[in-house]
């Protein structure tokens, strides 16, 4: 045991707290998300930019709306579907769908 | 009127849109939100570590808890009340509240 001072404690605080939420960005920093963990797993919250995009899954993804409006092509799907506050779809894990919004709009993300 | 590179073009975008979706970091990094707005007005939505923590407000929040639990001390309160999924408290501007959690949580803020 030995006794630190008080900055070199808040330094390595600082660097282990910095690393628990975790910033992305997508799409030349058209969409942006935090990613954090909870007792049901993985989660990220993000916000997407007015556009159209292309995500890959690599795991089960449900996406919630929080505010905003999107629209989403589902896997196997030929008509986007519009989802808006508290509105959730879900995508298979190894595959891809795509969003476009008119509007900046956020999400909730959750994997399992 | 004059052509631009496609990559000079894509530079001046991709700067546009970047600035558009702010990142915001709080406590160390303690405290992340990402910025943005909808036909309301201004919102944030952010993921807040495990800790205890004291904001100052500039205007009127409304704040969501989106997963996890918040216990929020608001202005002129005695007690901590808890807030978990969906549920919301309201701070006026110009005050102070404190928010702690045992968890990673999540929130929307809106503003007015």
């Amino acid at each position: 045991m030995f006794l630190l001072n008080k900055s070199f404690y808040l330094s390595i605080l600082g660097t282990k707290i910095t690393s628990m939420i975790n910033v992305n960005e997508y799409f030349e920093g058209a969409v942006k998300s935090l990613a954090y963990t909870t007792i049901q797993g993985r989660s990220t919250i993000g916000v997407i930019e007015k556009g159209e995009y292309e995500f890959g899954t690599s795991s089960h993804e449900t996406m919630t709306v929080i505010e905003g409006a999107l629209q989403a092509l589902l896997p196997g799907e030929q008509e986007w579907q519009t989802f808006t506050n508290g509105q959730s779809f879900e995508v298979e894990a190894n595959t891809s769908f795509k969003v476009k919004t008119n509007v900046q709009s956020s999400y909730l993300c959750t994997y399992k």
